[in-house]
């Protein structure tokens, strides 16, 4: 089986993005507000939107399943304020967790937080709790700059996270660490600041003892890691230089890498540095990278090719698809193994 | 010819970060501000700081020339005001080109500007003639986020920042795109502000038509250029996505990367992705990874151990030894040659 940890909905409805405006709107001109109500998105739209879209390429990629949640880039927590962000959070985790009932064999779904510019992150607990208790949700995506940019949140290790990460542990979850559409001119969004994210996260990690505090916490970096296997060296340096325990032992029995790389070297470095154990397949397809790659005739996140042509041993392969992902996301284990699967 | 393009006067005499600290006492307490004539290192101690560092790793490691600019860390243009960064920019210039001048054969420099949070960038000009006419200072090292973290400057695209530009071109020095001590609690500033930084600065190129209206100018993006090499696919795709030119005619005429990348997997990821015209040879020792990788017994920052055992031809290590380097520093070349060299 392949697991594709890192799907998102970028193929909703045009009706949701409408929805969104108005709602955006609605911010500014509180008479123009819409309800949550005057969503309507029938299931045939949603069946049509995933068939021809991420279904229709899972079929010719040979992937089985994927961890979908809401679009990345969509959540952009800096809009508005915090009932903002709930009720869209609540809109759009409701709709991967419908998509995961239509097509249960193909999706289970992953929340995003209502998340809040300033606000207090343990707000977002009743959302987590409906998502993983009512829609069966794996997983989280947690942002740590809600700012869209500005970077003026405390870093992951800080205490005001605690609350998140507890409850996590308690459901026993991983969370993908995510941000979303940057707001700051200087940070191309899919460009720059995902990747910058993903460093800054995993440098955050490094630094602190989080995972002393949280022995079992699980955090997915996504896109391959950001900068950080191709400076591993970097990073085993500065761990050294900050008296801290190898990585090997500091983080890696806590953060994981997937393998959204969109091509053959990037795939190629990752597997030779990153232990297996470690690296997560997904490809986060219709997402930043939507067209065909020149040099090969296939799509740039194809990334199955890749994995397929990295030198490492069927059995390594394996965990990479499935393994790693059962053992990360243990709810996502626990679902499969109640269909026999 | 070995020539390190890349580094830092990190080990200059403490009365040096002693001054600063009063500096920075001066702008709370202006009685205590210190004339810049209060600052005394004899040549004796300047030789001594360079003869048990960086000459030294560079004799054992057969390095023959460093470009040699200020500690990037100590730049800190979020400090003070313009007058701040003017006054230490000109200390620290002074002292690299003293380096210059005591150990001509082994080290040319490159200087600081003094940038300031908000400021007009043009007033940065007087400080860079003077490096180059009076100096010989062969480049420029240029600050993307002057603010220390907040990412509140536009992009490198814009025209405020063309002033200095034109000066570029002028003069026909390349400037390396690099960041200060972060002050953002969010990033560390040598695992993830300066990583980040050198990932934006790309993607603000890529973004944007720049080098369209200079064709002439040369950035050079250190840190192997961030994340960028790792994900090449993935801005190969975004510049396609925006209907960009490939990169090969849109940016490698103009960006070039180094190699201070401090492990061999990430050395052989560069120069298989990169093409060998527009990568630079560099360590930047002594700097943020100081120790010895257990794994090899090396130091990190040996990065001509790794050059050394990557898979090219010996005509295409010595382009990235020397050859490269003065043709992107052609003030650097003609000084070579004026010396016979």
């Amino acid at each position: 089986m392949i697991i594709d940890i890192h799907g998102h909905y970028t193929t909703a409805p045009k009706a949701l993005e409408a929805w969104r405006n108005r709602q955006i709107e609605g911010i500014i001109e509180p008479s123009r507000m819409p309800a949550a109500a005057e969503l309507r998105i029938s299931d045939d739209e949603l069946r049509e939107s995933i068939e021809r879209n991420q279904l229709r390429l899972m079929r010719e990629r040979g992937l089985d399943l994927t961890i979908f949640s809401p679009r990345a880039s969509f959540m952009a927590h800096h809009i508005g304020d915090f009932q903002v962000s709930s009720t869209w959070a609540a809109i759009c985790n409701e709709l991967c967790y419908r998509v995961s009932t239509l097509f249960p064999d193909h999706f289970v779904p992953a929340a995003m937080l209502p998340q809040s510019r300033g606000v207090d992150v343990a707000t977002c607990i009743p959302e987590l709790t409906r998502c993983v208790e009512q829609y069966g949700n794996v997983a989280i995506n947690l942002n740590p700059d809600p700012s869209g940019g500005r970077w003026d949140s405390p870093p992951l290790s800080d205490r005001s996270w605690y609350p998140i990460y507890e409850k996590m542990v308690e459901y026993d979850i991983p969370a993908m660490i995510h941000v979303s559409t940057s707001c700051n001119p200087a940070f191309h969004t899919t460009g720059a600041h995902y990747l910058n994210a993903d460093t800054t996260a995993f440098m955050q990690c490094l630094t602190s003892d989080l995972f002393k505090d949280f022995p079992t916490l699980r955090f997915v970096i996504p896109h391959g890691g950001g900068a950080v296997p191709y400076h591993w060296g970097r990073f085993r340096g500065l761990a050294q230089e900050l008296k801290k325990p190898l990585l090997s032992e500091h983080l890696l029995h806590n953060v994981f890498f997937d393998t959204c790389v969109y091509h053959q070297p990037g795939i190629d470095l990752l597997t030779r540095v990153i232990p297996v154990d470690n690296i997560l397949f997904a490809s986060e397809m219709i997402g930043a990278v939507r067209g065909i790659d020149p040099e090969t005739g296939y799509y740039f996140d194809d990334t199955r090719r890749y994995v397929e042509a990295a030198a490492i041993t069927p059995d390594e392969r394996r965990q990479i698809y499935e393994g790693n992902a059962r053992r990360v996301y243990p709810r996502l284990d626990a679902k499969l193994k109640a269909r026999e699967r």
